[in-house]
């Protein structure tokens, strides 16, 4: 018995799915069920990795996930549209699909899952989230025992890489951002990655396995990277903290908390220690404690590895589902929640806060921060003024845990008074 | 549809996977379809953290698994028997078996695979290794699509717990495992955590996984903790290595390589700062790159969350596979290789070396000891004379990767010579 696959795209990941397809050896026996039938990519000629025959090319995407032949659809041409049209219309051709497109999971999962789910067929996203690393599967199948109450995630390779860079090298963001962009590490328009926008994807479609319910894609508070210094980072690191985009999504009373943010980790977390482009996944849950997924979070092949266990995940149901009139899903596959999550507000976030300020040199300044802050409950753990450049200096406070509402209450206050000349930043602390 | 699970053992493994199987909030909905049946325990009256119904529980592990109406037996006794025939037997009763038995699987598996295969059930292991840490169904599902190279795990806690404490205060092995024994973090006997051989079950079980054969337990060649001194700690250290106790599978020409033992880690690698009772299981395959799987190795909750788990794959398996006359095994879940695996000699291990010699203060000791290695072609990276005290000195070697064979018969000419006064200790380093 074999299975059919058609491939969506024949970029870099396309090519390394092809690859492993073609090349069985060494690998899980079952792949020598799969076949790659047909291949459909913007161009014939183009000159590329991996040889596919002539006949099975094809520059028609629409053929393939109508054709009658085609057992399991491979998504990996990216982007919102056609991707989503061609999705929904293999899944009402009946085809599995596996996809790695973040994207348009994160902002068509309801559509796309509702359609899945009628038509009795799979739809798989383990590349859609850290390259390579298991996350999707042992979220929906590994962790089923426990009670999740937190995912922390180092989940954008290219926001990782420049703040490496930017911590080993003491340099501004733009300059580590140009370079990145040399290199390839990020795109020419970077602003998916650097705004946060990639990573609030991704932990929108992490916080939907983790809490069982559908996320908007809009409740993901997102905050990026741009506005990071090197001064923030050395002082910082002077606290005891590295600063990292985190992905977060936590049960914050009956609701979940989502949110994306740089944030100071202590060096002693496992997440600190998390550098250049590789990808960390932070799970907490009860009974299990704590648990990390690390590893390669892009690149082809760590894609195309995923989207291939995905595959293989569906032929092995495939054939244990065998040759019934009417398909059964197993549901350590499938994503059968419809319910949406409540989302809880963010002034009610409770968490530590680093804070800079820059102040006059004068007198009672920072017993006015200080009182300002204690006015509105925000208790501080250490506030200390830094450094002093003529009549200007630096007031750097780190918070206890606090309500962030009270916080930005306080924050309030502050910049209403004439005691600070401007908030250089603000940054959340784990 | 419900399924009944027979659990054998009422330890604290056995009272984690009651509790989370009677309190179902929060966790997978399809926990709903599982009910905790019967329960086997050595006593009726001993108090525990779970209340189960009297009329459930029994002595009498032999009628759980001939029951007829149990669909799934977890087996959290552990030991080698009576699991093994327990399980055997629950296994011609028809019944799934879910076991945490890394003992009994690394020794009887070929029996306990076979006897399933036959039967048409299924056989799990995923608390078998590394706790909590999700591990055997990532090697079976989600990196199916890789050619894997090499695992390389830190997979017993105790002694990376010992480890651990050796290095943050410098104190001598013997200190340290009193002191691991009276906090609880080694047994009374250590043999099985110190001296690797706990290690060696895993690792044997990891490799038949990575490399798709069976593993003789017997071709894991194991060296445990007990001679690793606080002086060896401090050279390593000093040359940029933590001292772990690694487990290693890797493919060796075409053959597969398998150890455990004592080894020098570079601080940069993510394995070198994995501390305390946390494990850490490193894969490397192609084309995923490298992946890492970190979290609590052992304890009642995270070992728990895996037996849980494996029951929930099985009962989704059930449910897909419906009422049908003949089972039909879902592959992904399944380890269906027959074959053994060829082992690699230890002699043709390519690997580099650190060894300290304890030497009589006298000129010429250095060459010496430098021509008998490079007369057998082991290369250098470093040779230090570290030490004097009176007339005796350490030498302290590094070697470039060299292949084992050469580098015993390098060590047995100096031995030989009257060069050196002892070998004080030999170490691999990754």
């Amino acid at each position: 018995m074999g299975f059919k696959v058609g491939l969506l795209g024949l970029g870099t990941v396309g090519a390394g799915v092809a690859q492993i397809l073609l090349d069985a050896t060494g690998r899980s026996p079952l792949l020598q069920s799969l076949e790659l039938y047909r291949v459909g990519a913007r161009s014939l000629d183009k000159p590329r990795p991996v040889e596919i025959p002539r006949e099975q090319l094809t520059t028609d995407l629409q053929s393939i996930v109508t054709d009658p032949n085609v057992d399991i659809v491979v998504e990996v041409i990216g982007g919102l549209e056609p991707a989503r049209s061609l999705m929904l219309e293999a899944i009402r051709h009946r085809k599995h699909v596996v996809t790695a497109n973040k994207a348009a999971i994160a902002r068509f999962g309801p559509e796309l899952f509702d359609a899945a789910k009628q038509a009795g067929v799979y739809l798989m996203l383990e590349a859609a989230v850290g390259g390579g690393i298991p996350i999707i599967q042992p979220l929906k199948q590994s962790l089923g025992g426990d009670r999740l109450n937190g995912i922390t995630g180092i989940i954008n390779g290219t926001t990782n890489y420049i703040l490496s860079r930017m911590t080993a090298e003491g340099a501004d963001f733009g300059d580590v951002l140009a370079d990145a962009q040399r290199l390839g590490y990020a795109e020419a328009d970077p602003t998916a990655d650097v705004d946060g926008l990639d990573a609030a994807d991704k932990i929108a479609i992490l916080a939907s396995l983790a809490f069982g319910g559908r996320i908007k894609r809009e409740a993901v508070h997102t905050e990026g990277i741009r506005n990071i210094t090197a001064t923030d980072i050395t002082y910082a690191d002077k606290l005891g903290f590295a600063i990292k985009l985190l992905a977060i999504a936590r049960r914050q009373g009956p609701a979940v908390s989502l949110r994306v943010h740089p944030t100071l980790v202590p060096h002693s977390h496992p997440l600190a220690r998390v550098d250049g482009a590789f990808n960390a996944i932070f799970v907490e849950g009860q009974p299990i404690g704590q648990v990390m997924f690390f590893g390669p979070g892009a690149g082809s092949g760590p894609t195309a590895s995923a989207v291939v266990s995905d595959v293989l995940n569906v032929a092995a149901a495939m054939q244990a589902m065998g040759e019934r009139a009417t398909p059964v899903i197993n549901p350590m596959l499938a994503c059968s929640h419809s319910d949406f999550c409540p989302i809880a507000s963010l002034d009610d976030l409770e968490t530590r806060f680093y804070v800079r300020f820059l102040t006059s040199d004068r007198p009672g300044t920072i017993g006015h921060i200080g009182s300002c802050f204690g006015n509105r409950l925000v208790s501080l753990e250490s506030l200390v003024q830094t450094e002093v450049n003529g009549d200007e200096a630096q007031v750097v406070v780190v918070t206890h845990a606090v309500r962030e509402g009270d916080f930005r209450a306080a924050l309030a206050d502050i910049h209403a008074s004439d005691a600070i000349r401007s908030v250089a930043s603000v940054l959340r602390v784990i």
